[in-house]
């Protein structure tokens, strides 16, 4: 049960991917209560702003700024506090070994018990295979106590589940673990809204909402179930029971 | 959670199946109070009975009635009092629409939550296999109200979850959930030793629980779990959070 | 181009596959002249009639002659005037050498250049895995002038694609080819509303043709693309050019 | 290595599969000393004697000798004595529990440490297919003493090889065993030339050769490898060290 | 259709690549008035030039010029005229943000409907690997107006194609679209006569030119192809109709 | 058969690596007469000593120094008398160009007919995927008379084997090779217990020599089998006969 023992991390390659691929699911995490960490990696002023660059006039700095605001907004929609935004350049990103243990340190800080990040394929995004391994790399590296950062000790291994694509299948991805939101989906709608340069992209992650959760009522058999958002998991599941 | 309210089908291939496979997890939900229904298709007789067939003057209907005493004994180990043999013949098993008939009957009685059967790959077993199609088109089959059988009424989609096979990775397994059956692992191993004529396979299942105890213990970070088994799920997980 | 030359031959498991998953496509061939002749195996009577059955005093009969009304309605829609109904038992269909016979001497007189049917995996449907083989392999056959079969000649191996199952990720789907189907997506649309008893299937292929127009724009960088429709292809497109 | 002590069993699903995709090494095998079994399973008159329909009269009776003339003379070439010829339909080929049994009792007749047949794809036969499940469960079967057949006790566990289909990759075959034929290559040659009727085939399995030539050149920097064959295997290699 | 409206542009991570991977079907495209820009990515000094360095005194600028020289034979064969050489090192080839910004330049200058590079895999050349995801990381950059690059403006999304590697099934190469080279076969056989050093692979891509050819001819029924060669494709085919 | 004329390389990215996965076959290539070079690449003194770091005062110079004696203590168990230790970081570990020229050296160097390295997947352990693609590439340009060192010459093509991970089937590890160890577990379970900071690794890898020896003759019917190790390959088997 989601609780304030909870703590969730949410790592975002460019400035919207949290809520296109993860808005519902945040949004429930804070409602229920859980510590939820929400790290920017980059504005995707390169990459992800394509209508903001064709307004005349336009510079890198005010790019970055707009995205800036746009996710402070919708993270207040979901109801996220605590955000940082460390400003790697996109298109592409380059990791390296200082940042690797940056983000060691932020795991070992945060002690996330689930991370919520992108899954290792995109057909059409190179970032986001980037980001997908550099937070696995990372999580393993937080659990072992030889790796050695000032101010922190090792965690537990989080579990890591990996966002939807915009291109699902194109993508190879497959559904493993499918999260209503129907209670929460308002406010990824607003949260949506924040984006205002991309009106199809709102379409667009509302119907994937509706047929998400076409699919958990098929799986389950669960009439309730009216939106719904899917991941990937990068270790198997570890219980007490079938769920 | 497991309780009065769960029900369990467990659907077996051959005689031992269910033991080696999912006997620490059987217990699990016997103790905890779950309805278990055990379906034993056949004796093995053919295929899994080269021990007995060793004895001089060894009969099928001897062999059959040999299984039939351990499979009571080994259920009664694991708690299980609902057992149904229907007795096919094995290797190979062969289905018709007459016996997926019968198995959605069966489905409608119990009314499974989880139905646990075996995987869809077995790189020695082609019953298993075959066990495998069976179960799905069946477990499909009753819920849909057009499937008119006399006496029953369709039931909510059962999740399957499939054994481990014996050779795991040479019948391409890769678990998906992993249950810790430390608390009936005692029994698990007493069912085991109902089927005197396999010792080394009671050694061989002692040694899985332990390895898969160790992974889960990896994959979780939870230092308690000792023994464990692995299985596949056929569908998503569908829920309400991260798990 | 489509014309009057081409012919397509659509093979549908029940009685609305071919509207949900390929109707604005067949539209398209007809408007365009070619010859369409579509195949409907089975009347979905027992799988895909949910609604119909929850009728009081529902019998067989009846259920197959409101389908049989559906599916005349809908093709009229779509402008499919050559229907077939093989009325095969559905949930689940069964496949021997005569059906196969049957079907080769249908190919071989239609001399489809394109076959349209189910593709080879769906997770929650075994007849539309057991059709795609059926139409797979009759369609090897009608290309072997050692298959024997009255008034028939021997064709062109026909190229087939697949269409895009329910829970296309969850059943391994990926789309090889991508229509457009904005010029035709109307009449989709009414075709779609011939099923009345599943208004929420036609939400979610509304939805589907939108996202598919989507991966369209972002594929090939047109613009004009609004609605589509996707497919796997069974062989290797062979031509003069990179398409 | 291959002497007197050696029993290769080659099943071919039609009446030349196993001279173009193995008869290299059957050659090499009967060279060297090995008793090779050869078992036809159906002449092919169906699917693979287009050449021999063509000629106007023709008659399933005379296809039919026409093959058992090329297969004998084909197999004298590699220097095979023991044929046998079970002369099922072919295209398509059907697989029955009684069928399963014949080849479990030609099993344990022939006792072979090695058996080449048909691996589990070919993207344009579905015989083919069928005859490699049906190859793979008999001898499992072949090894279980519970499968009682008169005159038999049961053999090791066969190691099953896989011919190379036609179309390589587009049956996702990947070469798991590359045997040099260079030795026998000429006899392979001369077999070929048996199948008058397919002269393309002869050339196209001539190139085959010789580009599998280059690859076991390149993956193991022996030179004087000038042809050879490919397979897929069934199971893994255990042995006594890296091959 | 290709005509002069059409831009293809070809990135060849080596000397000779372009030419045994791709030589027919960039002779077409030069054939039928496309606008054809091959980029050589490096003279393939150290890892494919074998023969070169077998000659006593070797120099590396005499290497490279040698090979320049027969790249430029060659590409006149096919009747190219607009080559680039960027002269990489080879083996191993490395890929930093720089020479990804290099390459977005160049894509958005040729403009280029369709790029045929090297695919993801090749099991026997890490640099083919390497060029293949470089070329896939600049074409999305290429799209994107937040990737400022001095005098370019984007360019919209690129079908990328993949040559079919040395070794195709080992490499898990799978022909996806198969092109019929007939018409500039003895264009293609000049070029690769150009590289005098490797006549055993003159050859051998004689025998695949042949083989795909076969394989066109199965798959699509048409007797006219002779000679073809194979690719994978990135994206699904978008388009109008079934092709 | 081993002997003094054959040379294996094992390349281990961390310190204990080649005992838990590969102990048994470094013994057996030893005993016979093979030339064993073991190359350490890191002490694994970040990523594999938490037993060590949890003393109090723990220095990284004192990790590797314990860590080289445990190595040099357990490779004399097995008889390996050339060892180099190359001291890389672990957690993670980084390669550049002139890291691949001095595992190329060493290559040219040993000369080995045999690499044993990690294999292309670990779903735990980055540094063990990056070691993989790492050993591939310099065993390809170990072949490349282009790539020139001081004081070497090229070899020929290594066949490269990987060793089974700790999680196997979750990091899809699938037996290719499966050599029997019986004759050389003494001194695997010797150079384990070396390791004393992780009891619970030398009980773990001693069930899995037993699991691999039941598998192996499951899959051979040779009984004699009692301890095993398994590996993957990354090229086809090339020689004479099926093996």
């Amino acid at each position: 049960m989601i609780d304030k023992n909870t703590n969730l991390l949410v790592v975002s390659a460019h400035a919207a991917d949290f809520v296109w691929r993860g808005g519902g699911t945040i949004a429930k995490y804070v409602k229920h209560g859980a510590n939820v960490s929400l790290l920017i990696l980059s504005y995707g002023a390169r990459g992800e702003s394509n209508a903001l660059w064709n307004m005349e006039g336009q510079t890198l700095e005010n790019v970055k700024s707009t995205r800036h605001g746009e996710i402070e907004a919708a993270a207040e929609c979901l109801g996220v506090k605590d955000i940082e935004f460390w400003d790697y350049q996109d298109y592409h990103m380059e990791i390296n070994n200082e940042r690797v243990e940056r983000l060691v340190h932020k795991i070992r800080k945060v002690k996330p018990h689930h991370i919520l990040t992108h899954g290792p394929k995109d057909a059409f995004n190179p970032d986001h295979e980037t980001v997908s391994k550099y937070v696995f790399d990372a999580s393993v590296l937080s659990t072992s106590n030889g790796v050695k950062l000032e101010g922190t000790t090792t965690v537990k291994q989080a579990q890591i589940f990996g966002f939807e694509p915009h291109q699902s299948e194109i993508s190879d991805f497959k559904p493993e673990v499918i999260l209503d939101i129907t209670e929460t989906y308002e406010r990824k709608e607003a949260a949506m809204n924040c984006f205002k340069a991309q009106p199809h992209l709102i379409d667009y992650y509302g119907w994937k909402a509706k047929m998400r959760g076409n699919h958990a009522r098929r799986c389950s058999g669960e009439k309730e179930y009216k939106y719904a958002e899917a991941f990937t998991r990068f270790f198997p599941y570890v219980g007490g029971e079938f769920i």
